[in-house]
């Protein structure tokens, strides 16, 4: 494309580090969220990339998240880790407790990483992902911000509440998949509105709780969650583990606190992980070999495995480099040259 | 109903019991199996009620079912707790070690229930309401047989993959969800073999993984998963965490190992609790109270909460007993003359 240009990760990295640190964040915490936006970036998964650049200032130009926050982990030798985000961004969090959670899982079995008080913006394969390195099986979730109705609802109560999964593979990128509850994202009814086109029925009701094929009615009433009424349960198993049972917000309280959905929500988050050689060990069995008996199944069927796009996105990038368009780059530019005030109203 | 008849919860228990012992089920786990196939006939749940009473006998007739089998208990202090069903049906083996599941649950916040090598029939709600019984959230799922082939595939490989959800509700029925990974039930496209209709479209594929309407085909090719690749990835978790991980059959060897889909199938199961009480303690909320205001939240909206209808029915099978047709009480008369030359083949 005219003006794009590609770029080494380490490079961008460590542009992306020195804006987010410019902008107040403290440099360990700004290398864990340069490091998970430069990752959506390299996997060609542009709405977790660059692109999450200004989401993240503008909650540092309007003061509403602890650039400065360092994260505190609370263990009391028990299978639940938690972690204090402190008002921070969830990354460092995260961070600075997967070490932890990967040991203890791997002497009790199974164990939780709760993440409390956090901003969150990005996609939950980096959890999984992470924790498929150790070795282990792993969910994450949280919620986010009130804009899906319930299966049979009127009004918007979920969030797009995400969901991942992770197991190991040997010698190979991890099985992973991580997507919305709702049956689109919120960006693509947008899309929709710019370009005049009617939405898919299903995606969506209008303010009146009616079906709407129409995105402005979308957008002033509620999205719909994937699935009917299985989709819908599983979206409020997420309010109910990754927000009512930490004692942190669910979606609907998470806007009313922000105010915004302008602004990144506040909630808190949670990891399952497991350890495969633990629940198997008795058997006998390698569970992993075992597992790769169905994967290698389904892809013999000609099916795609979740993450296959993203996986030779960043096989691509790590040897290429990342190609960014001659807009991201203008906008990096300015994010570096005017810092908080590119993005102060 | 012309010949229907009420007859009480403890009643039928106790004629279902009977049943299975003569059948050559050890009392305590008769007591067990009848209990689950009571409860889902009291919660008018017919598919999971007295007509799973032939399939527990053809098993039994076959030899393919170990009615003697003792559930071993295995614990070593972590937060993986195991029971061996040794071939036995896996209700009592879930009775055996539900107990210390919920024990270990409240000592460490989370923790695992592992049933290896059962046989299995029954709705998987029964295992996420008793952990909600000890105030506890919960997580149930099993392979089966392979009948429904992944998104995108071309074959059958996943099973109808169940999955439940249990949260506790203070002085009310808990939110229990408990649904086939699967788009419907294989019974259903049998219904509409027999009424000669064409199942909807998106149901399942032909032997050539050809999209098809019509049920024999459907029945000769592979079902699919409900929510297209979301529950494609839901299902594929299902075989990975409850078969893989476990060492325990997926739904394709389960299949291969037993030889037919009309006798039970033989695999493993896992239960994973949740103690909200522990995970929010830092936190100074009521898990429960927050997750009420969700739950009133969905249901102030005019949607049904799952299991809703199941816990009405309980309710009034409760307060006037069960009502059988005169078909089910010739065939519960036919079992108790009978026994076990009433299947046989």
């Amino acid at each position: 494309m005219a003006g794009s240009q590609n770029i080494s990760v380490q490079t961008l990295q460590e542009r992306v580090r020195a804006i987010l640190e410019a902008g107040g964040v403290r440099r360990e915490s700004a290398e864990a969220v340069a490091g998970v936006i430069v990752a959506g970036e390299r996997d060609n998964c542009k709405s977790h990339g660059v692109y999450r650049i200004e989401g993240c200032l503008r909650v540092l130009a309007a003061g509403k998240v602890e650039g400065g926050a360092v994260p505190k982990v609370h263990d009391e030798g028990t299978s639940v880790i938690e972690v204090d985000a402190g008002g921070g961004f969830s990354n460092p969090a995260f961070h600075a407790a997967k070490d932890l959670l990967a040991e203890r899982t791997r002497e009790t079995g199974i164990a939780a990483l709760v993440i409390r008080d956090c901003l969150h913006f990005s996609a939950l394969w980096h959890d999984v992902e992470a924790m498929a390195d150790y070795g282990l099986a792993s969910l994450s979730m949280c919620p986010s911000y009130s804009v899906v109705a319930p299966a049979g609802g009127t009004q918007p109560l979920f969030g797009t509440n995400p969901i991942a999964f992770g197991w190991p593979r040997p010698g190979a990128h991890p099985y992973v998949w991580d997507f919305a509850t709702s049956v689109a994202a919120r960006g693509e009814i947008e899309l929709h509105r710019r370009a005049g086109t009617p939405i898919p029925e299903g995606w969506a009701i209008d303010s009146d709780g009616q079906p709407t094929t129409d995105p402005d009615a979308a957008l002033a009433g509620a999205m719909l969650p994937f699935g009917a009424h299985k989709g819908s349960a599983i979206s409020t198993m997420v309010e109910l583990l990754a927000g009512a049972m930490l004692g942190e917000f669910m979606s609907k309280e998470a806007l009313e606190f922000m105010g915004s959905s302008a602004l990144l929500p506040r909630h808190g988050a949670l990891v399952l992980a497991l350890d495969p050689a633990r629940f198997a060990a008795r058997s006998g069995r390698d569970p992993l070999a075992e597992g790769e008996k169905l994967l290698t199944a389904i892809s013999g069927q000609g099916a795609r495995l979740p993450s296959e796009r993203r996986f030779a996105a960043r096989d691509k990038a790590l040897a290429e480099g990342i190609c960014l368009t001659e807009a991201e780059l203008a906008q990096l530019a300015l994010f570096e040259q005017d810092g908080l005030a590119a993005v102060a109203t």
